[in-house]
C-alpha cells in the first residue's frame, strides 16, 4: 500500500456518509493505529524523523468536547496542545523556582501524542480514563518508537513522568492541561460542562490539586465555578 | 458588549451562508481586531494572562492552505504551530551546537500569533507577504500586549528576532516553518502547491536559504521537488 492510498484509506474513513461525524473520527483514530507502517521517503539521518512528523499529523484529527470560543467546531488535541504550550510560556513567572517552564512547554507538545491510537477520553470519564491506560502505554511506545535515539527516549521520558504527575514541572504541566478546557467552559457558557452535564462537585474534586500547586489561582477558579453553577452551566 | 456577545458576533461572521467559506474566515480574522477590548474574568495576578490566553484561541480559527493528510480540512494557524514545535523537538540533535532548541520551540508557538489580526499569506505570494507586513506589526503590538510585563516584552521579543532571521535560532525556526508545509506537500500528492499553481522554481527558490542551514537537508528536498515535478504536482 503506498502513502497515497494509506491516506485515502484514512480519508474513506473520515467521509463515510452513513456515520455521525463523531463516529467517523472515532473509526480515524481506531483504524490509523491497524494501517501498516509503510516505507518513509528518503532524508538521509532524518528519514525516520520525518516520517514521525508525518505520522503525527493525525493528532489534528482527534477531537476533544470543547469547543472553539464563538464557533460550533470541537478543538482537536493539536491545536489544544499548542494552547496549553503557549499558557505555559505566558504563566512562566508564576510557576515558582522548582518548575523549569522548558520541560514543561516540551511536556505540553507531546503529552497527548498517544491519543492518535487511543482517542481522547473526557476528564470527568473516569472508568474511560482508567480502561485506556493501557492503550495509551502501548502507544507511546509505537509512536515515540517512531523516532531514532535520543529522541525516542527523550519523548517517551517526559510522557512518562507527565503522567506520572510526580515532579514539580509534570505537576504544573498537569495543573496547565486542567486549566485550559475550564477556562475556555468559563468563557463560553460552560459548552462541554453543558453538553456533558457535568456537575459542579465534579469540576471542584477532579481539578482539587490545583490548589495544592497554586493556591491563589484555586480560589479564583473556585469562585469563578460557583458563578457558573447559579449561571446553569454546571448542574 | 458582553464577551458572549463578541463571541455570537464573530460566529455569525464564520456561519454566514452567501460568503464562501474562504471569505467568511476572513471577515473572522479582519473583524476580530475591530472589536472593542472587553472586561476579562478577575484572576488577581493572572487576569491578563487569561485574557490573553482566551484572545489567542482564535488562532485556532486562521486557515492556512496547507490541509491535514488524508483529509480535505484546511489546517489552521493553531495546530501548524503545534506541529512546527514538536519538529523543533525531533530536529534538536542535528541543529548544532549554535542552536537552543528551547527558543526555538517557543518561537515556533508566538511566531505566527499575529496572523489573528493580520490573516495568512501563502509564502510564494510575495506582494502579498510584503503588504501584510505593516499589519503584522500593528498586530504584534496589540496581541502581545494583552500580556503585562516580563511576559509582552518576550513574547514580542521572540516574534521580532525570528521574523529578522538573523540570529542561528531563528534561522533554524525559519527552516522549520518552511519545512513543514514542503513535507506536508510530499506526502499528499502536492496538495497546497496543486491547488494554488505553484512552480518548482519559486520552492526552490523561496527555500534556498536551507542550503545554507543544512545542506544534507537541502539536498534531499531538491530531489524530492523534482520528483514530484516529475510527478505534475508542481508546474
Amino acid at each position: 500500500m503506498s502513502a497515497i492510498n494509506r491516506y485515502s484509506f484514512i480519508a474513506a474513513f473520515e467521509f463515510t456518509p452513513f456515520l455521525p461525524y463523531n463516529d467517523a473520527l472515532h473509526c480515524l483514530a481506531v483504524g490509523v493505529s491497524m494501517l501498516q507502517e509503510l516505507p518513509a521517503l528518503a532524508f538521509g539521518e532524518l528519514t525516520d524523523v520525518v516520517a514521525f512528523l508525518m505520522e503525527i499529523d493525525k493528532l489534528k484529527s482527534i477531537q476533544r468536547r470543547t469547543k472553539v470560543l464563538g464557533t460550533q467546531r470541537q478543538e482537536n488535541t493539536a491545536e489544544h496542545s499548542w494552547h496549553f504550550a503557549v499558557a505555559a510560556m505566558a504563566l512562566a513567572p508564576y510557576a515558582g523556582d522548582k518548575v523549569d517552564i522548558n520541560r514543561v512547554t516540551q511536556m505540553a507538545l507531546v503529552h497527548d501524542i498517544v491519543e492518535i491510537d487511543a482517542g481522547d477520553v473526557l476528564v470527568y470519564d473516569l472508568a474511560g480514563r482508567h480502561a485506556v491506560h493501557d492503550l495509551e502505554e502501548t502507544a507511546a511506545v509505537r509512536l515515540f518508537g517512531l523516532l531514532p535515539e535520543p529522541q525516542r527516549q527523550h519523548f517517551h521520558q517526559l510522557w512518562l513522568e507527565y503522567e506520572a504527575g510526580e515532579t514539580a514541572d509534570a505537576q504544573f504541566a498537569l495543573l496547565l492541561d486542567r486549566l485550559m478546557p475550564v477556562l475556555m467552559n468559563l468563557h463560553n457558557q460552560g459548552q462541554s460542562w453543558v453538553e456533558n452535564g457535568i456537575r459542579l462537585e465534579q469540576v471542584l474534586t477532579r481539578n482539587a490539586f490545583i490548589g495544592d500547586v497554586y493556591p491563589e489561582l484555586w480560589e479564583h477558579l473556585k469562585h469563578h465555578l460557583n458563578q457558573a453553577q447559579q449561571n446553569g452551566w454546571l448542574k
